[in-house]
């Protein structure tokens, strides 16, 4: 199955050693964003992918464009175009000092800009069997929420599997009267949609899509409604929960089913972007054929692990995760 | 609140990674000391802050001043001559092996061979609202004792607040008949105190007050008949307790009072310099007017994270620590 | 003499040892700016000085904000809004290769989105003697040349000395039309000014004053029929000139004079902000009642030292300039 | 046009600011080799390029192919077997002392002992109008100098250009007997090649192919019969040449004509990977069809410019390169 | 006790800060082995130790000899000799990520290849008192099995004391009918030694020793059968056992008694070599003379420590684990 | 032959990349000092060597050994005391910058403060053919005046050969009467010497030995009385002489003959130890018996080569300075 992202590429700057930006004045330079770090597990996984995506016109373009080849994206649905990416700064938490991540400037990147006539959106729906699509491209500009849409609606009538991620992100949508437009946003491109990623509070507080379950039946059934209004095959997520020390479980839902994942424990060397690798995890199942319970724990393997990685990008190959989950308790394999 | 600190600068060296001195020929560069601590992290909590000290005269001294100009402490009162920076190297610890310090000469440093004459007191003392003495000086030069006892002196005399800081160093003191000394140095010192930082250990090992107490309540009482026997209006401190994992409490006390914060977890990147954030909590709070339970969990939850923050300094906002006290368990924020 | 400026923060991202952007993931981090780099030099020199300008306000500002400090530049005219700051790649060139900068969005930075009422205008004029405004706030936005505009216009007013640096970048300037409106600005500030710098290709290609000089004098002769013609009292630049090897001389022109430093040979390890080194020694010499030719030869010293200082900002002493004027050989202190 | 090449990919480890191995416990790593940054250098020319290798079966090799698609090196015929990769020390040198490199094992790399049968040979000759081959190959293992012979033989007879490259280094083959081995391979390579990259010295020292030439007039025409001898389109090759300061030469022949470029001075940051440079400059004008004086010129810029970028691989562009030719003296752009 | 050990020197290059091979292009460089490890540890410890080994006749092996004298250990039975030292990579995991070691070629390194005559057998025997043999040296090539052989005989015969540690790894033995092999070669080695370090497990899987004992006490009376059958003085190794937390356990066997330690919690951060560790406490204390049980402690709180320090070499002095096995919960040294 | 000498282990400190102590907080670490720079380069030429001095007693002491080590030195004469180890930072130039050096404390190191009888000075002198003894020794305090004189007098009766470097630093002596007190000590240990490295300055400066000479020639003769005088055999130093290009000159003179190298070109990356390469090349032509000719060409070559590596220590071997002096040319060696 050849797997397209629609997504930004985004300079992320991180200070080593978890310092503090006001401690040190070096940098480690990576570049990330959801499609990226999906792809780019994928692509460790032995499927072809592609990037629908805008990057500068310059020198920053050309090291990110570089950078996506060395995670193994392809680079030729990657425009080049105005004079900014989207970048932000993470200060690497630990223990009980969170993770700070801090937004340099969106709305103005070379993706932001872009209008959609900018991008072979034919072309690349014509190659790709899957697309998917990262919610955030709802938060941005008018020409990312215009291009998400377009992208959808194409691959549905395709007959292109479409997948879509929540990937709600309130500090991007603070001001009042937005939460309500929002709401529009992803209602509209819910119809095109054959797989999702999110949450119960997602289809609550955003969507209004029914109350707050009481307990997790009623949770389940919540999901499993909103799933059969929009016609979904796939629902997924992860549930942080703590047994004596944080773990997570993952959540796979069909229509009829409910799939649960081990409880794992979870040792976190870098957060950001695990919810995208328990998304490629699901992907490779859902391309792959494989049953729904061996899917969800390979998902979850996958994004155990990518806490333990440092950067966004899940580096993960099939056979880590594999090993992983076969052998949990080896540390030192030679 | 303007608050004046009395105190050494420091060099501090650390190799990168946890490695040992013997593995690497890099070294961390930072500028440190209890009074660098205490006024930077009151800075960073909005406090108008200045330092009486001396640096050396050379590249090294503007070296310094510019990274105590960043920390935000004011240079108005540090001096410059001669040559020498008193220095210590750490080796951080991992798990089961603790962080190693190794001291150079701090007995040549341009601060320990100031004389008294060589600083602005009257000015300092008549710019400052309250003036933190740390308990090093009593255990360095002549010079450094005279300029301490002098400025404590000056300062009660001149109605501001006074906070002293035992801080005492077996290390700096093991020669024989030192003990004896430090002991006639510290009550000197403590007529003219109002707020003091402290153990009960600090008060039967050094001063012979008393006998150790028994119990708590025993341990409360030796050190509010110290405070009456002294005139003093706060005693504070923290206490490491294990519960199931390391843990740490805050404790504060007036005459009539004993405050405990919550018990919170630690979590240990660099341990050193995290009493100093215990005092600049409390010294915010006290500044600030607020009761004592919120000072004591304030300056709780400021030394908790201290310890997740590399070096001595505490670069902790208000806005982190709140964020800590009502969000324990937020482990990534955007 | 107390010395303000009014520009842009920026945050610049070099990777290490020469590597292009392509080449490496690590980058150094610094804050710099036309008045950065002159501020900063002058507070080096032993002036006082005050930014006035606009950083974001979240932990990126706040690291600006600990940098400038460390600069030696009061932070009491620094505001901070928004989330964004102008940042630019700078790929050390090495002899034959070029160094290449890379800016990424400028237009929606803190400092160009700043309306004139963000600032303190009239407080800052007063407690200033000189106010220097980088000629890029013209290039910038509607609101960076209101400001610009205001303050040159309330400082001149206000009997206070107003510096002007053209520092005209055509690649900030390359749409049609904005030519000729970039003249009108630069035309109606100058009559507020009384010293500029600039250049004679600076006076014939942007403001159309004269024809191209055929030789020196001719140039000369421009220069002072532009100063008469804005009622300048200075008008510096410095210009480049091979003698077997590559070098810089220095100028300094009064409507009656024109005085040329020596001849310099220039080693260049980094020579971004070169420029605003020769400004700042202009400044301090005009400041501090220098005669002429001393302050064009010190300000010249101070340029060529500056293009062997790493990054923008040019760290010099007063010391370390009159050594290199006095001992050009010697290439080892101690 | 396409272009391939057949040759090893080598791990580079290089201590930090010219260090010497046993001052720095630090290393650059790279990947490198001829076909490497020929390809590498084509690739950001834009042309369509691909290696055929091989590279290990473990984290190594993935780090390798990871890299070489970061440099633009299509993957699709690089194979994956065996656990070694080529490896060298490189120790910068600096003005009078001279960079040093040595060599690990290359003749148990996975290159070395990979087989003709191990590539896919067929393909990658239908699918290139242009193969590459290094010289070196016919100096490691049987089975590399099969795999060049074989592969030459079976492009030449599929009316592909075939571009050798001597690349003789005496360290590969100092025991006895074996310089006459070197020739036979050579000469039994020749045959099938249009393009050569060599030396008058070449020809004489390895091949016997007449007498050292007395001056270049002499030279000139050695190079001539040689390549009426063997059938070649163009021989090419740089020069060094110092006048006053270190400089290149550029030179390409035809059977017919002589081309020089014109004298470039020469800055030297990292002269490994200049010749390969050359090289790809002279390919990129052959397949573009310019005229030899362009293609001459074009090259020997692309040379100077590899001389100043850190590491083999010369990462310039053609922008970069027209630039220079254009503006040599020109030192800072933005 | 003057303690001589044969063994390779192996280049470890490890990626900074838990990042991948993928993600870094800087590498740390270390030389180990465990004849490395164990002599640098004991010569840390006050012991006169030296290395019969063979390192490349180049700037590596160079850095090689530097870096061994750095770590304490005399060069004087180091050869130099061909150009290959073996390399392994070392992708430092992170909780429930395993570290991952990748070996270069080991089989052609100078170690590799060099006869038994290239050594000093006889003058390294005649100035040692004992004589440490890794199993290692069986699985390599013929030249280093010949030469761990002879050099075996020779120090009984010599009435020297002979230690081996088995040290086998499945992974360079994975030929069919290596096994076979390797039983031989072990067996042969044993009826010479009279330490030895290696676990149940060896004895049943790799000699066939028995059947797999059903409880602790038949492991205890299988490895005394053992000893006695080869007339061997101790036999000891580590054991993993997790109790809430992370633990482990030493053993050391007499063919009369069984000596465990406390149980210690294990905090991880670099698990390479901590089994040298331990047997480089039991070095000391035989050589010592002290009873089992001190020397059992002392190994294993040897151990421990070793877990915590970056790198294959355990660093460690005899104060440093004096001092956590009397204080282990202290955090801070100062 | 043996070479021993007497002085002081320094840790430098040097930030990256030519940048300045404000602008990094990274510092690499080296050990260095006259005898340490001596040694080194002397033992890298392949002889035994020894080093009497004292370091501290911890863990800075520590690593200072194993540095030591790495370099090639035997450790058996230093001892550990106190906690202190003189310590200077260097800022390195470029260009028209030259590189500061910044001294911290020295008069109380280790060194400084060991008294005569804390060395085995009859064991060292006894196994020692030569002993060289720095200069600064007789700037530091009185312990190490007395040291050096006790040691000079020891080895000079004992028939050993004595080296003395005058190294004099007028920084070390600035206080009124210090240069009265510095000739009376140069002029007490110049009749126990046998070598000098010196200059015709520090003869009429330092020591009022003459007038300052008008032309070589009356140098040479000024030198030669000198050595007359105090019965020495050889005088040497190094002379910068530009010629278009910096370059040097070694000089060589006995009585009766006055030696010169060729001119050589200097490239300087780190210009500190160039003088201690010289004195090195001059004691192995000493010891090997070479001609002073062939022993002043290879010490300047030495020289030359030390201006390019990094750090104090020249750590060149006798190929590559054979290699430069008969191609010094080569620029790159595979």
């Amino acid at each position: 199955m050849k797997i397209g992202a629609f997504g930004e590429v985004m300079l992320r700057l991180t200070p080593p050693e978890y310092l503090l930006l006001e401690q040190s004045n070096q940098l480690r330079m990576e570049f990330t964003g959801t499609g990226v770090n999906l792809l780019s597990n994928l692509s460790h996984f032995g499927q072809e992918t592609a990037l629908l995506t805008m990057v500068p016109d310059n020198r920053l373009g050309e090291a990110a464009l570089a950078n996506l080849r060395r995670l193994g994206i392809a680079p030729d649905f990657i425009g080049q175009a105005g004079d900014h990416l989207g970048s932000f700064f993470a200060e690497i938490g630990y223990g009980t000092r969170p993770t700070q991540v801090t937004y340099q400037n969106r709305r103005n990147s070379a993706f932001s800009i872009a209008a959609t006539k900018d991008y072979l959106l034919a072309d690349f729906v014509a190659q790709m069997d899957l697309i998917h699509i990262c919610g955030i491209s709802l938060s941005l500009t008018e020409q990312t929420v215009a291009t998400a849409l377009t992208l959808a609606e194409m691959a549905h009538g395709a007959g292109k599997k479409v997948c879509f991620d929540f990937n709600f992100r309130p500090s991007l949508n603070d001001e009042p009267g937005q939460k309500a437009e929002m709401k529009q946003r992803y209602e509209a491109i819910l119809p095109y949609c054959d797989l999702v990623f999110g949450s119960v509070r997602d289809l609550v507080e955003l969507l209004h899509f029914g109350e707050a379950p009481a307990d997790e039946v009623a949770g389940t059934a919540l999901i499993q409604d909103f799933m059969k209004e929009y016609g979904l095959q796939w629902f997924a997520g992860t549930k942080r929960e703590r047994r004596d020390e944080p773990g997570v479980i993952g959540k796979l839902y069909t229509p009829e089913h409910e799939i649960k994942s081990a409880w794992h424990k979870l040792s976190v060397l870098d957060r950001i972007g695990a919810g995208d690798a328990y998304a490629a995890g699901i992907l490779l199942g859902y391309g792959a054929g494989w049953d729904l319970q061996r899917t969800c724990e390979f998902a979850t393997g996958n994004a155990v692990l990518a806490h333990t990685i440092q950067g966004d990008v899940p580096l993960t190959s099939r056979k880590m995760v594999e090993h992983y989950l076969q052998h949990p308790d080896v540390d030192l394999l030679r």
